[in-house]
């Protein structure tokens, strides 16, 4: 290889001009990229860039991205170590690269070991603001805010990094298609109350305050995860909810028993198979206190619970608690929208959404954002 | 004319086979079409078929269509008087053809002289049985029901019959793709609780027992439209609700005064343009209501009150009265479904949904009804 | 009905502006419309227009077709007789509509009685100029360009005029999206040099230069068919050749025997199944003579040979004539464009390519067009 | 990370099943990947498996891609080498993984140190026979058939290897589509007879018959390139030259004068814009002498000579080379076949055919295929 000597080091820190993406403790160097779409994006001159990485995960490898102009350029598995990564060479000197590095991974509150650091860039090029775009927007969810399933054939089943991402999604679709900067909080099998295990502490809810609450760990506690999130410096035009697949689906599990307590948690279905009063009214007060935990972070943003992608059943005790929440407390930016429920044409790998599920969800997404933004 | 000497006079009564589409009186004869939708189906051999219709109104023409082995193959504006129309000509004699002809116009409750009948048949080949098709559906609505927007160029805006269609239409494409008879019972203008106009009295409800009873004048009534409806005849396994649009319009419109009591009926906005709570709850009441009485005649049916077409602010409002229902009824059967909004790619005439927007809904619909029944 | 008692009577001569679709011959009185896609359009306000035509067949019936504002509105048979047709009826007075009243079945060169006259048009408002659109365009084919298949059931097969149309046309579609008249010439089974029959009287080339050469017996002679075109009146901007699909059928059919002469003709296959050269060299000089004949009709128009949409095996010899055409005559404005063939998704009805088809050559047709025009 | 113990190593001689896609020189180890799509395919059980990769080059750096069981999973820019790229992780053990790994970008005749190597896999699982798929494909061309444009946004320029690809392409996606195994033989610039500036050396028929001619040097010698291809081991069912935009593109260049000879070649217009006769008459004898050399090679192939991805104009001339060839050759497998231009909608990168134009150009090629094999 013909080498570049021109290539000059920068800490994230020392970066003139560059944009964070994802809830991360900017103090840090180097730079956690805590939830899955975490990113940094530079608009950089040059013929060369190159990132620095660091990794590491005891099962659970992260995967990462880079878009180019907008447009998905490469996505790898990431080993551990320490790695530079040439994110593109022999481009047009003068010309201005807009690149955006992002993880493909959610945080990973199974794998406390699992982490991805930015340590820095090297180019022969300079670096120039990266412009706010006119809108934010925070997406929190399950699996399917995850990814999971975008990647990968229909009928593969295992539980793997390979198979989720934050690159084929509706939430980079939307905000693609509304020039917006956007943020994912979500974690694959949680719920508003439950996951899809009836257990009661898979639920986001618990977790919403702090950077990343749920990846845990002496390592990501140092990396600053457990801090609370500084909302006043971001705050989004739109927040949208996509939970409540997995409260469902734990209407179908066995329960759950506290290991320490001996407690039980279930959502039961009655003996026609309805869904069992006491449950749904349980559920419905999750979704009002997490409505309620939202606006107080979040006074201005409108908020919009997006369900349906893996199936309607919650549709209305979901509605039920939105407009619950809405009377009560006189909030007249919160509302419910229904995101097509995937089919056989439309579905991915682990019977999750798949591309075309993502596509046209954001395409009903994308159509009301514009209306209300 | 080559004349063909074979054909033969059959009166509606006369058809030995023949399958009857709408809410009718089957007493009658000529058969009257009252709803959009409406016609008679009949399969039979031969090369020639005619039908013979009377038809009178005094403003508002209705227009009839006639699909062949399910092919839609003529549309045409019907003129006063009896006619024979030729539905078909020179075809295989053997071949049993699938043959319906259709009213394309909504009921007219602006038009007592409004109305279309089916004096009978012309043929020279035989009628074979119309087989019960696996499923049927019923669906009530308003303009978007009585597909009004459905033909016409975007931006024309003339409230008349040529606009609106049974054919380019969401409840056909549903029926259609699942193979299942449908019944339309929809007005355009009209909602739950109120019209667009804030007008109480134009709410479908009140009109659901009779067979038609918003077909109003002697002649309707000779016809038999006031009579109560059988439903123990026609069991839908699926009522489909698009009602909403109409009485949310009316929180944009003035007061409406009753011209004889002097009382006024008015949906609301608060000053800062939200929902005023009183207007809400009422319409809430009425969703409540209407669920109760559809029940009443309807015991099994699954009922999806689907709504989004032209806009989602009424979402909550519905959802919270189907919720309610179900739960103070203890109704397993009742849900609440959005359809995709019309949006500038798929609006048709007179700033309804087009072809497209139906297609959409259909598909959305579809995929529902197909995972339920 | 409530009467409009301000209609007013205008035969075709006296329309104050209108612009007539198709060749015909103008000095009529009434109007005939001889091809497929032959028409009248106005602009005209007013409330309410009727148009009156002349009609009669042996055996064919003619069809006819409306559009407004560009919007298909009805599909009608027409019967013998002379008959008012109301077009449109309650639109806004002071609204300048566009109405286009077409025919949607081909000329019948197998029903000397069958023809369709315009007599006139009655409307309370008044005319307006009908503007030149920026391009004319000339169709030439066969079956595929009278439509059939684009109305019916897949499976449909009988050869009857309720199956053909002007109207889901791949002509009419590409005309639409580059805002162009166009004119079609065509009869189904006919080819360049052969019909699929074999029979060398069934090539469209020996009735071009004529108005409607093909429509034949007394009535038609009187109406003008037989007349020379006067090409000077109509310049196309590009001719679309979509010819060759019969000829390559009839390599697969018994040959013709000339009643009169006895004289044979077949186009025939080697054993190995493959094209024999004999006869594809006949076809090429019928492709080469076709093109002479239609550039010393119209010295500057494109020529475009498309051809493809029921099967691509006269590609190279069509090809082969057009480039010896080209190089021979030293023609620069002739090409050959391939149109997607018909696959079991698009097509239609009597084997034929269904809208789907025709949508998808008119997305090729169109693009190319609008490079080069 | 824990370390997985069970890990085997394989050279790719050692392999008990693989399929070698792409022509190379198997008696090498390791084992080079020449030309764009060249790759390794196992079927392969455990929960882990690994490739090590030996990459080297002076300018342009080769990519890789991954499919697992057919879905796109990776993609990655190679830097010089010796490496471990880890294809999947903690999958299920007993599940047998079809993964094929494969070049991204095309034979480097620019480049004489640009190699990629296969040296080896390891995996905790085992290796299960990779059947034949019922169809063999062989694509040859130009910028197109190296994919260029596939990747990055419209409106980037620079001609880099991150702008290439073999996974979004038209004839990865007919392989799939047919369920065919393929091999790309394609060159950007490059022509029949000339490459897009004039240089008679940029054609790629003079290198056809060697495994990858057009990759020299001393190592791409040692590594076998320039050996003869050995057809008989791999017969394609059809071969599609997807050339001729080069030369057609020479003919708005500079004439192109020989280092050494100092003689002149050029393609040329007429004053009036039209192609040069003679000009004309050279590419058709280039047509006609590579469709020899393709048929002496591959006697039973079908030869598909696709063309107009990026514009029509030379299709007489390639049509009538095809057609001379078929004639005077008496060949009755080789024909032509138009493919659609790419427009503004489906444009990709460097003005060339984006993912939608490969899109659209494997469906026509899919359909036609598929008739014919």
């Amino acid at each position: 290889m013909n080498i570049n000597t021109g290539l000059k080091n920068y800490s994230v820190k020392e970066l003139p001009h560059c944009k964070i993406h994802g809830r991360t403790d900017t103090s840090q160097d180097p730079l956690p990229l805590f939830w899955t779409g975490s990113g940094l994006e530079v608009n950089v001159s040059g013929t060369e860039l190159w990132i620095e990485v660091e990794v590491d995960f005891d099962y659970h490898e992260p995967w990462a991205a880079c878009r180019i102009d907008g447009a998905l350029m490469s996505r790898q598995m990431l080993l551990p170590g320490r790695h530079k990564l040439c994110l593109f060479r022999n481009m047009s000197p003068e010309a201005v690269k807009n690149v955006c590095f992002f993880r493909e991974l959610q945080a990973m509150s199974e794998d406390n070991a699992c982490h991805l650091l930015i340590c820095g860039l090297q180019t022969d090029g300079e670096f120039f603001p990266v412009p706010e775009r006119p809108y934010k927007l925070e997406f929190i969810g399950d699996s399917i805010t995850s990814g999971e399933g975008t990647y990968g054939a229909v009928g593969d089943q295992p539980w793997i990094p390979m198979f989720m991402s934050a690159s084929r999604h509706y939430a980079a679709m939307t905000a693609q298609a509304l020039n917006a900067d956007f943020r994912l909080i979500s974690q694959g099998g949680w719920g508003v109350v439950c996951g899809w295990d009836n257990d009661p502490r898979h639920a986001l809810p618990a977790y919403y305050t702090q950077i990343c609450g749920l990846a845990q760990g002496e390592t990501n506690e140092a990396l600053g995860a457990q801090k609370p999130n500084p909302f006043k410096e971001w705050q989004p035009d739109a927040i949208i909810v996509n939970l409540g697949t997995n409260d469902n689906g734990a209407f179908d599990q066995p329960q759950w028993k506290d290991p320490v307590t001996g407690e039980i948690f279930q959502n039961r279905r009655n003996p026609d198979g309805s869904l069992e009063r006491g449950s749904v009214e349980r559920f419905e007060q999750g979704v009002i206190r997490f409505l309620k935990l939202l606006r107080s972070c979040n006074p201005n943003a409108r908020i919009i619970w997006a369900y349906g992608m893996l199936g309607y059943e919650l549709t209305l005790p979901i509605a039920h608690g939105v407009e619950t929440f809405c009377r009560e407390d006189q909030d007249t930016k919160t509302t419910f929208l229904q995101l097509p429920n995937t089919t056989a044409d439309t579905i991915g790998a682990r019977f999750h959404p798949g591309v075309k599920a993502h596509e046209r969800a954001a395409g009903i997404l994308t159509e009301y954002l514009r209306s209300i933004l």
